[in-house]
């Protein structure tokens, strides 16, 4: 796997090596890093791949980030889609895109971090590859299996509840603190920062989802919630009704940004789950079962009702959101 | 999947969609492209899986290539990872980081190539993901499956007849001559950097290695000769004597380079292989079995033995090459 014209400075394969040293090849592994490929046992199920990225002065700032907590993300963004399909993690392969300036350290600490939260999700870093940037870029290419129902984006139906999982809008929030453009105080400032740097995937909800019959659509927040109800409606060529009295604002939120939902509808990286379930579900009974709060922010439509919002203050307007360009041109159809 | 602040100017969800529309879902895919993670049908034989990375300024510079060659040979350097362990290649996912000032059609075009080699290769591309960066990069997460045995570098043994396939530092060659580093003409000139910027995979070399019985080492030439040769021998405990003289250079080399194989040993990106086969093989037999040129280079020694270099000029010298120092370090032990 290692090619690279400039090599980082302990030798990019020697430094593959000791990176997957602390690794304990898992049952999954017939050949784990230092080949060619990593290869893994036949998987008898249907197999999940994706890939994700995070790129130094896009997604993150360097100072915000120990380098443990920055490993961890750069998984968890990863896992997340699996959570959003309802599947099990089994194996991930990294790329690392190194500035020169970069101590070895930072990457082996990185590394250490991305390891424990593999560990954490029982899945194995079965090979790396490393090269020189001029930007510091994680990218992460996992394989998951679905041992249940696949949650897909196109399935949602007019009459589904849509529901999410845990609060919204907190890292969104978090960041604009990071940035020096929002301030909090405390507890408050402590938990959306968290939020933002050390997001949790839903894996155990998206796999208890995948076990419901019929499966729900489902997808994660990433880009935002607004935004990506409008993929998954997209996707299934239907419309929403969304309360804006009823998306869950943390504590945190409320006393840092206020009542408004409005950064909770635009702002991305939650990485809480999205989801459209058939029936007479009630908000107790899925937190119940998935094991995480959930709460019920609206229903599904016709693709022709577009998609409104309505209570608060702002009862059918669209909010001012990254995602509201893409979802005004709908509204217009 | 798609997940990013700052997007590219289309939308990266409409531009992965449009990018992927000319993709038609290949037989193993259940999902492609537009949902949270790409389905694949089970696999039920043992999974390969590579990641590699392309960036711009440190593997290539973008004047040099037609955006089409680009995709083709991001895909072709992961193919030759599987290739190298004897495998059949079945789907990828594609990270593009792309830089603000990058003209879409430039990523189309970039994505068309990719496609065209993924037909050849009869592999699907699944998924992507797109982000925004400071330089381009292109980064593939490839999975292929083992219908065979799987060449590994660690299986090297004393007495084994070392070969590689077509010709080594061509690649170089045409670097150097695209970096305005060496002169050439005419047909030497073109084959060069041809061989530069356009490599190709010995994927059905490899896979019909992996059918001989015992199965040989075998390593790709990504990092230069001299370098991989070190890899494989690391992992298989074992040192080796190289014929300076048996080194398979093209008539183009010799045209540009002279009859000195130092570049040829030093220089990475020939994408051929280099196996170590157990038992009486004749280069003709084995290159018609592979389908493909092969010449014997030397031979497996015992650890003891270092790495040695007869023939030519330089008779017992190490080449000054990137993989130098660390077979230096080898020897001094």
């Amino acid at each position: 796997m290692p090619r690279s014209k400039e090599k980082p400075p302990p030798g990019e394969f020697e430094l593959i090596a000791r990176l997957c040293a602390g690794l304990k090849p898992g049952r999954r592994t017939i050949l784990g890093p230092g080949d060619d490929c990593a290869v893994l046992a036949p998987v008898k199920r249907p197999l999940l791949v994706t890939i994700d990225s995070m790129v130094e002065g896009v997604h993150f700032r360097r100072p915000w980030f120990r380098p443990e907590a920055l490993g961890r993300k750069a998984l968890t963004v990863n896992l997340s889609d699996i959570a959003a399909c309802g599947g099990w993690p089994l194996a991930s392969v990294v790329n690392l895109a190194i500035p020169a300036t970069l101590e070895p350290r930072f990457i082996e600490r990185l590394y250490a971090g991305l390891r424990r939260a593999a560990v954490a999700a029982e899945l194995d870093v079965v090979g790396g590859n490393i090269t020189r940037a001029s930007a510091l870029a994680i990218t992460v290419a996992l394989i998951g299996e679905a041992r249940r129902s696949i949650l897909r984006r196109d399935t949602a139906r007019p009459g589904d509840q849509i529901f999410v999982t845990g609060t919204v809008g907190d890292a969104a929030a978090g960041l604009k603190i990071l940035e020096g453009r929002r301030r909090a105080r405390g507890a408050a400032r402590r938990f959306l920062i968290e939020r933002f740097l050390n997001p949790t995937s839903r894996l155990r909800a998206g796999q208890r989802l995948a076990a419901m019959r019929p499966a729900p659509a489902a997808i994660d927040l990433s880009d935002g919630l607004w935004q990506d109800l409008g993929h998954l409606l997209d996707a299934s060529h239907a419309g929403a009704e969304i309360d804006a009295d009823a998306i869950p604002l943390s504590a945190a939120y409320r006393a840092a940004i206020g009542d408004d939902p409005e950064l909770a509808l635009g702002g991305g990286e939650d990485y809480e789950l999205l989801f459209c379930a058939r029936g007479r579900w009630s908000p107790a009974e899925l937190s119940q079962r998935l094991g995480v709060a959930v709460h019920r922010i609206g229903r599904v439509m016709r693709a022709s009702d577009g998609i409104r919002l309505t209570g608060g203050t702002r009862r059918g307007r669209a909010p001012r959101t990254a995602g509201w360009d893409q979802l005004r041109s709908r509204d217009s159809k």
